[in-house]
């Protein structure tokens, strides 16, 4: 047996963890079954011991298999059937123009719709929000201080700005109110981030699959994407990312440590420290998106890249916009060595932020009740995961697999292959449901039988019905098998 | 006597302008005399009898000449002793790469710090602003409704576009709410604009002088200014216009037509719908910056050069941020037919604009108190703009010109050309004075003896003393004469 060849070789240890991970599902290794050695397994394979080694790391790390002392490797527990990150192997895809404008149009459309059931938007649900108290906050400010009619400096509000540098501290970041710029939610900061470090033309390594406004904001900018693969359990691995700054000439890398954007997953903190050295050694920026860290159902806020960093190589992107008020559009940066060229961005963009808006979310935060709304958010956010995984299970058709995130808002799906989620999004919005199909979320075509659903709405009769009738309509595709699929 | 060679051949008109001007400066003609005939002129200067036909036109335009039947042309008024807009002669100067990031940040630094005497911010003073009446409003908004909490769609709040679009028909400007686009301030409106019809490498044709963050937005997305010179009677000329879209690639042209930054030049309503026209014709998108529209002197608000647009082809952009609240950051863009790209540009910028600062303004509006409001302002600028002008005359070195603005916040200083601007900024912030000098509104350092001031300010005792002072610092300079000047 030989493993398939994939591109460049560079890869074979994922086709080995592949190999074991078959080997579980079919029962040939079971729990507490000793793993084959290094060198039999590598001999078997055509593969030298150290890809075996590798792929036993990986397996490791993820807590499948576990190393005991003068032993060898053996099965801990068998893994979660989730989904793969595609459906063949998965190297880093390399320098693509990106064109994913037209899909994402077509599925903006319904957005913001209330007669659309929102399970394609990756919002926290207004309930979840302490809308009542940041809304009497900002009606004291507006009515006690005409000065908020006036312009806040390029930076932002410095109040607001402090607020956040103590807050980041729980991260272990260590920032003063100097090192953060208020920007118009955490889009903005990515974009002022993308924007000080690139220009067109440029590589830039970002995971797929991604958030799709990253894919459209690169698509914009004329940037070119080579894609990392992630994964749902550890996402992003350093050593594709090593091997991707090998091969490209990379500008830029774009990483959603803490619950990636559509598949949920998190780079575990060893990994993290990891790239965040490498990266720094290299000298290639890393814009971190840290929009979903304060929704974690863990005891501890993961750490972040940022919090790696001495060399202020990490551009760190994040906002209120899941977790207080999207609305109040604030989100903030901490540009690093960037600063200089982020602030000149931003103010020949719109100058600053809104005063009235920045003043509040600083009087919320210093009152000291959003640790204590953070947890309740959580708890009901982990609730409605179990929930959606559950709903997933029972209604789509058989083989479909879905994540289980340890924070944020939405889990990835991976329906059978007969299943397309264009079609499937179609059909759900003669239904007056609003999907998120898994093309969105990747320059080609490896997901296109994905779909990520969000948990992050109330949890409703109309939800549930939703779920039942989106199950029901995957399963008919699966029957119906393989079609055409419409053009984009 | 011949006039001095241009580097075209085309412009020449304006030198014979130039010398009709300089005739009546030195008292060799006077009001009421007849000007040298067509024929006689040309023949003395070298010049074709169409040439002198042009700048004869344009003389007529100002005001200065007036033709009577059968006799020819015959002096109507002297020329007020006004800023021209350069030394030299000032065809379009053609593509230049912009650099003037490095003398903006040194000269932003100042501002904003409440210690230094605002003359170089052209901002409105808040007491000039409706801060009371719209932080009621924002006040009842943020306690009556917590979905203002929430996200607004890309395009902006639907009622506040319902009151822009009606707004908007007393410029003569027909357009619906689907046809605007709300944006943080005017300056984010701009940035969409360009985006939306410019790629980096093309050349953008721009006044000169023109408002520095506008040379800096061209300067961070690459692209080539090609200045037009603006006169402060009458703006950019159609035919400068004109012959920079003859000779060089144009992709697209900005001009603030009514009380250009810097100078506070109208473009008459005439030219404004030549340009149009011509823009049209040439398929050659036009942004119209109209921030200051509102804030006429004048009887009658002025046209916009939209107003004339019937193709789509002209990017109109104002805002809120003179006349309400700039820190609202409330803008807008009418994007015509350039309204798809536009979007997509704001929703991976920063998605959409606060909300609840959106609402209160549309309730505002709604109130109908805004015009009353604007009337009141517009006087008192008016007043201040005569007490600048009185004050710099009395103050500044002799010689000294000021423009006489018809709407607006700033007047235009041109002083003795031993004057450097640069080194009167640092003279004049040492004593805690901030000042625009006029080296930041040009991409080449044809105004480094200009100087723009701002009568935005409320009038007080300090804003006196520091226009002596600053007066006095450049009657010293004046004397010293020229000096080695601060690189940049």
């Amino acid at each position: 047996m030989t493993l398939p060849e994939t591109d460049s070789g560079i890869f074979r240890y994922m086709a080995v963890e592949k190999h074991i991970l078959r080997l579980l599902e079919s029962g040939e290794l079971r729990v507490g079954d000793r793993v084959p050695s290094l060198r039999g397994l590598g001999g078997r394979l055509g593969v030298s011991v150290s890809t075996v080694n590798q792929a036993y790391l990986e397996l490791e790390k993820q807590g499948i298999i576990e190393a005991r002392p003068k032993s060898g490797f053996f099965v801990r527990r068998t893994p979660i059937k989730r989904p793969a990150p595609s459906r063949g192997e998965a190297p880093p895809r390399g320098p693509a123009t990106v064109a994913r404008g037209a899909l994402i149009r077509e599925v903006l459309d319904g957005m913001g719709r209330r007669d659309i059931v929102p399970l394609g938007v990756a919002l926290t649900d207004p309930s979840l929000l302490p809308a009542k108290q940041i809304a009497r906050l900002l009606s004291k400010v507006a009515a006690g201080d005409e000065r908020v009619t006036g312009y806040e400096g390029v930076q932002g509000n410095l109040e607001l700005r402090r607020q956040i540098a103590w807050r980041l501290a729980e991260a272990d970041i260590e920032a003063g109110p100097d090192d953060v710029m208020i920007t118009s939610g955490a889009m903005e900061a990515l974009y002022l981030a993308l924007r000080s470090v690139t220009r067109p033309g440029d590589n830039v390594a970002i995971p797929a699959p991604t958030y799709y406004c990253f894919l459209q904001l690169l698509e914009n900018f004329g940037l070119r994407a080579v894609e990392l693969p992630s994964y749902p359990e550890g996402g992003v691995r350093p050593a594709d990312l090593r091997s991707a700054l090998d091969r490209y000439d990379i500008k830029a890398v774009i990483l959603t440590p803490n619950f990636n954007n559509p598949d949920g997953s998190m780079i575990p903190d060893e990994a993290k420290a990891e790239m965040a050295a490498l990266l720094a050694e290299r000298g290639v920026p890393v814009i971190e998106d840290d929009v979903y860290g304060d929704l974690h159902f863990g005891e501890r806020r993961p750490r972040c890249l940022r919090s790696y960093d001495a060399a202020g190589n990490v551009l760190h992107c994040s906002s209120f916009s899941k977790t207080l008020a999207p609305g109040y559009r604030l989100g903030y940066l901490l540009p690093g060595r960037h600063a200089a060229k982020a602030f000149e961005i931003k103010a020949t963009t719109n100058v600053c932020c809104a005063t009235p808006t920045q003043v509040a979310a600083a009087l919320y935060l210093a009152q000291g009740g959003f640790e204590r709304h953070l947890r309740k958010t959580r708890g009901v956010l982990e609730r409605q995961a179990r929930m959606i995984e559950e709903r997933v299970l029972r209604h789509f058709p058989d083989g479909t697999r879905v994540t289980r995130p340890t924070g944020g808002t939405v889990v990835w799906v991976q329906m059978p292959d007969a299943v397309n989620s264009i079609a499937l999004f179609y059909a759900a919005r003669e239904l007056g449901i609003g999907l998120a199909p898994g093309n969105l979320f990747s320059s080609c075509d490896q997901f296109k039988h994905f779909l990520r659903l969000s948990y992050g709405n109330a949890w409703t009769p109309r939800i549930e019905q939703a779920l039942a009738d989106v199950g029901r309509l995957a399963r008919e595709l699966a029957e119906a098998g393989d079609r055409p699929e419409p053009a984009f």
